[in-house]
């Protein structure tokens, strides 16, 4: 690690610390996850390499967002894998597939499980691909050892990141949205979770619920701890062997010196955590830039009535015929423009008032004064957005955290729920009109966006100076519970319950054989007295 | 509250925010403890009258170390009370002399606490005469509602400055070091405790515990959970009577919008903790300043030797003759230079290596380059400034929470403890060279001096953007858990849980039902079968 001076922490208490603790000059090693969880962690990469540092991304040869090609000095190493492109592509549109055109009825739940544990394997094996692919490649191991690491930071939805940490002798750290009912964070990383007021996640609960919900809170639990142990139970002997010994997943996991969540407070409901767990949701959000010429004209265009962002995200890009239909038709019926990011065919009940893009400037369009609202597939970099501009949203969640995260922003009063199967064009007007109109939308979407902008640092900055801390420290130790020390049993002190129970249990029996030893010879002795 | 814009939050992140919601220039109610507590809350004030704030102390007229004659323009309102600064001095002078001169044996245990007991009451009593002095004082109140106070910040160790806030109308926070066993943060504050590796304040455990440390632990909880509901319990009778309506202590303390707890993760064991809890410890601490010309010629004077600070702390003056003569001597045995901080008698085993003096500049003098070592009672600013600059600890604990202090030092490595009672010349002269000799006690007080200065906000400057944050926001309600809309029954899903259980019997009755239903059948017809 090269010796410099501090760049931008002038607000780094710096007293006491001698030269070489003060570097802020490193290198830092990336394994990161593709698809939107890539464009999250790309702002904290961009950011490292403008405070010098070195940063070098580990992916496989076939990524979709993952690619060298940025204006930027990120290096980029490549794992060799059998797989291409075109398979993950046609995987993750089997995934949103499946999941969009799922619809929750008993019947149709144990195909929608089958055909997900089915996939869930397939991602295994392309995840035990990419991990044999550093791991037993000596060649790349030997590269990397020579590229003096101070940290490696992962994204542990891709698997192995800190087995490579290990094997490489350098600490490492996670940036993470979530674990389904947070399994990875509890029982990985510690975290209590009382299911009395967290929600699971995924439940799409609230931390007010009724006595129904909190029965439904206290089986998700325990449900998806089983989910996590038979998934990712294959893990345990795959990281045994690579590390000699036998061990687990969540063994390895717990060694993590921080993990960075991509919410905060403005998103989650208030829960328990931990020192090493930093909450740093909307580093990428940023102020919003010019629109391009013609969109702006567009924008002014709308007048007073303003407009409205419409974007399902970066995995959705066709909709059936019928549904872009009836969504179009649904966008004619209000007063604003629409904006509509939209890759299938044109729909036939298009209106004037709406303009599809293949690509929209979303965070710049959020934060332009005339923006009324934004329909959103739920995705956490664009709620995101919508909360740092505070635009209220209309949510039409599709899979994964969707539907759990447009619950969290209906809970704060700042959105309201469309449900992609049953929805007709006029729930989807009407949905934008209580947004638009109804004043108390607006007013969380500020309120919330109030919030995310007072902190005391910034989120991008909380994130690099975690990780320019554990650089620094080689580590940060002094964050980790000892509870990483402790068994199951031990942690819910199921021991001394256990011997304490005893000891009532002994003295219980004692004084009852006392009393009953007493009774019997007072008893005999009053006999006796009586006969004499 | 006035429209000034922000002046030292550089690193605040204003878009978004309208002019009103960025003032900083606020008018604070302060509602103190004496004593060392009020030491610490003094700094905050002192920084937020720096930041144009207007603060008004509400203090009663028999205070030791609250005064108004500080050269700042901190406001002072009296509480009118009928006890005298002489009470309250001999009060505390009892407390001490009881906890110092306490040996700990079964045989005295019970008068320890009987006298203990009679204390508290006597505190309680004036307690209740300082509530009285604010809340039945027509005049005071209107006083003060006409002060608009944005924010009340109490120290909940001087109960009722909730109260106040809460007739007043406006939000409330704290600033505490900690209860016993952490009774009030869990019970009050909702924080959870495992008590398998969160060890309960005052318990002297670390956060790694033996089985029989652990079940210690275990019974610690309950027992301080006990004494609270006995001691603290009158308190909901004043309370509800206040408030004219059934309430208790606990739960109007849950109000509070923030925690600001005095320490942090260098002298804290890593534990779960909720967003509105903010660890603030060593806010108080400076670089040193150059010391006056007699005592750095002295410092000069130890050559390569160095020299050791030692301090009691402010609420022991005297020894006996005995005790004092026993560490003269033990501190006559080394050959740094000795600067102790002593309002007795001068011993006689005095050596020309030590010098006493009433009062030392006990900051600057750790904060020295030849400073080797710190003798301290083991108070939490003493300790804390220790830890700032990296200074190792001999701890010689009396009373309170100073015997758990020592505990976490000795943990961290930093520090070697001394028995106050049982201790001689010699052990004392040999507690001073292992942590002067021995390299690792200075390794350790230099990590954690480097944990401490390494963090993205000063502790001070939190703990003031958080009061300022309740003061922009009207409070920090997106900080507080739902947890205090529940029941203790529900909190910890006892009754999901009895639910679940009588579910599962309910399964397990008509499954046996119909078990023994379809034999008898089956085996009746089996038998006419037979018979047939």
């Amino acid at each position: 690690m090269a010796i410099t001076m501090p760049k931008k922490f002038g607000f780094l208490m710096i007293f006491n610390l001698t030269l070489t603790e003060i570097v802020l000059s490193g290198n830092v090693l990336i394994w990161p996850t593709d698809g939107s969880h890539w464009l999250n962690i790309k702002i904290i990469l961009e950011e490292l390499t403008q405070r010098n540092h070195s940063v070098t991304v580990l992916a496989s040869t076939a990524t979709l967002f993952i690619n060298s090609s940025l204006d930027s000095p990120i290096n980029f190493e490549e794992i060799p894998v059998s797989f291409t492109k075109n398979d993950i592509d046609s995987l993750i549109e089997h995934m949103v597939m499946l999941w969009t055109n799922h619809r929750p009825t008993p019947l149709t739940l144990w195909t929608f499980y089958k055909e997900l544990g089915k996939l869930l394997d397939t991602f295994f094996q392309i995840n035990i691909q990419i991990c044999d692919g550093v791991l037993n490649n000596p060649k790349l191991m030997s590269r990397l050892q020579e590229g003096s690491f101070d940290v490696l930071v992962a994204d542990p939805v891709t698997i192995c990141g800190d087995l490579v940490a290990l094997k490489l002798g350098i600490p490492f750290m996670y940036t993470l949205r979530f674990s389904p009912a947070s399994t990875v964070e509890r029982h990985c990383g510690k975290i209590p979770a009382p299911a009395s007021y967290v929600p699971a996640a995924l439940s799409e609960l609230t931390d007010r619920m009724t006595f129904g919900e909190r029965v439904k809170n206290s089986i998700s639990y325990p449900l998806q701890d089983y989910i996590f142990q038979s998934y990712w139970g294959e893990w345990n002997v795959y990281y045994s062997k690579v590390l000699g010994r036998p061990t687990t997943l969540c063994e390895t996991m717990g060694k993590a010196e921080i993990w960075l969540l991509r919410t905060y407070w403005d998103f989650e409901f208030p829960r328990p955590y931990l020192p090493n767990f930093e909450f740093v949701g909307g580093l990428h959000c940023k102020p919003a830039k010019p629109l391009p010429k013609e969109i702006e004209e567009f924008v002014q265009s709308s007048g007073e009535h303003g407009i409205v962002v419409f974007s399902l995200g970066s995995m959705v890009r066709n909709l059936t015929e019928e549904k872009a239909n009836l969504i179009a038709s649904g966008l004619a019926q209000i007063p604003q423009k629409v904006l509509w990011r939209y890759q299938g065919k044109k729909p036939d009940t298009l209106a004037a008032n709406t303009r599809i893009y293949d690509w929209i400037p979303q965070n710049d369009l959020l934060g332009h004064p005339k923006t009324k609202a934004f329909i959103t597939h739920g995705g956490t970099n664009g709620i995101y957005e919508s909360i740092y501009h505070g635009v209220p949203m209309v949510g039409v969640p599709m899979f994964a955290d969707q539907h759990d995260n447009i619950a969290h922003m209906k809970a704060k009063g700042a959105a309201v729920e469309v449900n992609m199967h049953t929805m007709t064009s006029a729930e989807l007007r009407d949905a934008l009109k209580t947004v638009i109109y109804e004043p108390s939308y607006k007013e969380n979407a500020m309120r919330l966006s109030r919030i995310h902008h007072d902190q005391p640092v910034k989120p991008l900055d909380r994130a690099v100076f975690w990780i320019e801390f554990v650089m620094r420290h080689k580590g940060a130790k002094h964050l980790r519970p000892a509870a990483h020390n402790l068994t199951w049993f031990q942690y819910h002190s199921l021991d001394v319950i256990g011997f304490l129970l005893a000891c009532m249990a002994t003295v219980i029996f004692l004084v009852t054989k006392c009393c009953l030893f007493s009774c019997r010879k007072f008893g005999r002795t009053g006999k006796k007295k009586k006969r004499e």
